[in-house]
Parts: C-alpha cells; structure tokens; sequence
C-alpha cells in the first residue's frame, strides 16, 4: 500500500485539443465543454470519469491547437494526472499552467484499462506509478516549481495565494 | 454537469478514531496504517476506496482520542472529502491540519453508497452537493483559511509555501 488508488482511463496515440475540447462546444462555457470531452474517442468518459481517475494515453498527447479548455477541460472532471510518453509542447505548458499534472512515462502505454495504480510522488525528481501486482513505472521527474502549480491549483491560484501571504507579512 | 464526480462511501454515526486509525495499527506508519482504515466498520473500504472518493457518515464523525492520523489517513488514501452532520472538535481541528476536507452537511444521510455526486465549492460560503438527479444538498460555509489550508495540502505546506514565496519577494 502507497497512497491513494486511481482507476486508469487508457487512450490511444495522438490524443489531440478537438476531442479534448470539440470545436462545437467551444462557443459555451466549461460546464458544456466537459460534457463533451472525449467524446469522439471514448463516449463514456465524459459521463463516466470520477475524481482523482488518470488519463493513460499513447505518445503526442495534446497535439493540435493551443485551446487552454483542452487542458482545463480535464481539471473540471477531476482528473488527477495525465500518464502519457510525450505531449505537445503547448498542451504541456497549459496544462500546468491549469494546475494538470502531466506526467511523463515512456511506459505509460503498459497500463491497461480499468486498472488501479498508485501514484508516488514523494520524491518529485522520481515519480513513481506502482501497479496492483508491486510493478512499478518510472516517469521524468517533475520540476518543483511545476508541482507547486499543480498544488496551488494553476498559475492564477498560484499568484493569488502568493500575493495573500505576502500581505499577511 | 458540474465539476467532477465523486463516489460515496456511506458509513453510520459516531465513526470514532479507533475505526479510522486502529490502535493495534498505531505503532507502524502511514502505509500500515492506511491499510487497516475502517476495517472494523467497512472491511472492503482500505482495498476498494479510490482517490477522489467521498466519505459520507452519520452525526460525531471522529468521536474518540485525538490522534491526528486518523484524520491523515483518509488523505493517505485519497478520500476528497468527509460529509457529516457533525464532527468532534477535536478531528475537526485535526482534519483541516492536515489537509482532509469536512463539510457538516445536515442531510448528509441522505446519500446512498455508492452513489456519484458533484462538489460545488465555487462559493466557499455556500458549499453544494449536487446529487445525479440535480437535487442539491447544502453545506455549512468553510472559512476562507480552512479552505486555503486544504487547497495547500495542510498547515505544514501552507507554511512551508508561505515562508518559500515571501523569499521570493
């Protein structure tokens, strides 16, 4: 036993910003952006997914346009992290920059379905994801200004919080 | 749609410490401990509960002795949120210490097991309850510093965060 236990979401390749975010939905607010997230790829996740499950995808994740919502989409369904071996460059910087945890795994495609794992991220430099059976999944470490984003809920929340301690002083 | 999804886990009243945190558990860490949550009450919740899960309970959640670990060890486990009644004073204290959301719900009984259901927190004033068929439960307001203390993950990071940011400045 190690933490809390996330039920796995697993995706394919070239997850990209329309099925994160479909074009059509980006007209309305994040409520509606949400309740079409993934539709094109897995109709069941945007009714099905829970707080605190991971998304497990294939390489290229968040390829496509630099819509923040595509990210910010995936914070709105309580998604605790991203498990994927590569994302976009954009995607990458949104994502943290909306308090998504990306983590980045060259094995993340090992995980199947369904699957419960753990998340260790108590040495930042090396996270960890531990498979039911003891397994475990090295991923790149995350930079300790990132996680702190992460933590504080996004760059906004992060500067907020920031600027209330500092007129505490 | 509003937000993520949590899962219900339904407990009865007077839940005490010695069922979060059983005192033959006590001398080992964390881990061990985690794996022992509830057993006597809820033998399948340590194995089963997943992280973004909700405890719901009866009235005097945490009744008992005041080891903080029977409080830490629902956020070991990735539990979002306990909704209640009411608590003890002191698991109160403890809870937010260490970075466990409560909300004191009046109608928290009213949840089934099992069942899904939204947090709406966007008014800290007005915490909500969204049941699957929009009926919503209404919870007593959480002070700006508790919810700050649980958005940092508990008063240690909430300090630890406060003193790094004002050397920053």
């Amino acid at each position: 036993m190690n933490g809390a236990q996330h039920r796995v979401w697993r995706l394919g390749a070239d997850v990209d910003t329309d099925a994160l975010a479909p074009g059509h939905a980006m007209k309305h607010g994040m409520d509606v952006i949400a309740r079409h997230c993934l539709e094109s790829v897995r109709p069941d996740f945007a009714a099905q997914v829970r707080a605190g499950d991971l998304v497990v995808a294939g390489p290229n994740f968040g390829i496509g346009s630099s819509r923040e919502q595509a990210a910010a989409v995936l914070v709105t369904l309580g998604v605790a992290a991203v498990v994927a071996p590569s994302y976009s460059g954009l995607y990458f910087r949104n994502a943290f920059n909306v308090g998504l945890l990306l983590l980045t795994c060259a094995q993340a495609e090992q995980l199947q379905e369904g699957e419960a794992v753990r998340l260790d991220l108590h040495d930042p430099r090396q996270p960890l994801l531990r498979r039911a059976d003891g397994r475990l999944l090295p991923c790149e470490p995350v930079p300790d200004f990132l996680m702190q984003r992460v933590r504080c809920g996004g760059l906004l929340n992060e500067l907020k919080q920031r600027f209330a301690s500092s007129t505490h002083d």
